[in-house]
């Protein structure tokens, strides 16, 4: 395989995937809900995921898809090419806010991180990494992140998590708010990942991400040195959902030693 | 005074403090460190409230300035054109980031505000309103804010208001996280209520904003009815740092009655 011509049709796609999007804001979205009021669902995200497995298997019929809203067939081994995509992670965002929603897509080798991207639809952001080869925002390389105290941190995690919960000891995660110079909380794991990648946070959490949501930035993470695991250090697993956290390489194991304890 | 030639003064002032700020990128930022870790402050925050000074008191001698750099004379009172202005609010987005910090400027005529403006420095978006002829973003007249219940807002509210600290019952603001469909903080107040009066954002609050943080932001909820308050749902004092919210109107009261207990 060719990895520079995969890449060319893939951030072709994506674009193309964008295009459509921002196109479609002139119709009515009809919004549903899935399994709860915080998970909405539009038939926009629908048709783009449509648009995506059409057109990969056009380009390649032994390519498969593991997307969010499953329209692809099941994926249960990551033998062979294995594209990993949500059409639009933050959902909320982009019924709401018309903004701050990505495209995320890894595109996996016998389970190896090859390409990844995170395309900011409204913005025309493209960032993106060839592993081996680098990472890049739009035409920019990304550089290695740089090392900063926890003190010197800003990190995105959302208030759910200082607040008593299941899955974490939200006591830590308080000590961690209090510690760091600044939280944020965006609303889409893509665009969280994307500004750690950048530099723009240093840090990022959460108790429950599907593979979609992050297999593109894992993979452009590992070009800048950021540094993914599951909370309890752990790799990360392309085939189920778990915790995750990604964070600048100075940091990352600080916070998991003094500030994550996990629960269940 | 003809508040359409002012607005029209006020609006190419902004802009072209805007263009200055994306023009200085080029250049290194000097960063200082205030009273706090936190608040960090740059030559660039102080040069923009310099420009603003000097242009404004060639436009009007009369007119005073309160600013959060102090650079103006000390203004103990509201008699008059008195301008509220933070040349950069959200310093550490603009220092870390290069994003999501705006100019917030607020005119006000013997304390009534009259002209009300939030600008996107990086994507060159203003949010503006004149006193009772209404708001517009960019060149959209903003509408009247829809009714939602409160399970279906999305809420501006930092992690720390969720833990423990001595001005509100955390637990109850817990509560109020716990009811809504999501929580967002972005790390600039004025960003969050410009959200807040595109519908973006149903509510914004913290728990210490300054007159400068605030007083552009004011002046447009007004013209969408959007409500703003104290956290005890008292008036802004344009003159002293508060708690502060700012809401849809059918959130407001049941947000200050059932999940705000202020503690000092």
């Amino acid at each position: 395989m060719d990895i520079n011509e995969l890449n060319q049709f893939a951030q072709q796609l994506i674009r193309e995937a964008g295009q459509r999007i921002r196109d479609a804001f002139s119709y009515d979205l009809e919004i549903e809900t899935k399994s709860n009021p915080n998970d909405l669902v539009t038939n926009i995200d629908r048709e783009t995921e449509l648009f995506f497995i059409e057109r990969i298997q056009a380009f390649n019929a032994e390519h498969r898809i593991l997307g969010e809203e499953g329209m692809g067939e099941t994926v249960t081994d990551l033998n062979g090419v294995v594209w990993i995509l949500d059409p639009i992670d933050g959902t909320m965002n982009f019924v709401k806010q018309h903004r701050h929603f990505m495209i995320s897509v890894g595109i996996l080798v016998d389970g190896v991180g090859k390409l990844g991207y995170i395309f900011d639809v409204m913005r025309e952001d493209l960032f993106y990494a060839i592993a081996g080869q680098g990472a890049w925002y739009n035409d920019s390389p990304l550089r290695q992140l740089q090392s900063l105290p926890i003190e010197e941190a800003v990190i995105g995690v959302n208030a759910r998590w200082v607040m008593q919960n299941e899955q974490v000891n939200h006591e830590k995660i308080s000590d961690l708010v209090r510690t760091v110079r600044g939280t944020r909380s965006y609303g889409s794991a893509a665009m969280e990942i994307a500004f750690v990648v950048t530099g723009k946070l240093d840090a990022y959490m959460s108790m429950r991400l599907a593979p979609w949501d992050i297999a593109g930035g894992v993979i452009i993470a590992n070009e800048v040195g950021a540094v993914t695991s599951t909370l309890t250090g752990g790799p990360i697993d392309f085939l189920s959902s778990n915790h995750f956290i990604i964070a600048n390489p100075s940091i990352h194991d600080v916070i998991l030693r003094d500030y994550i304890e996990v629960l269940c």
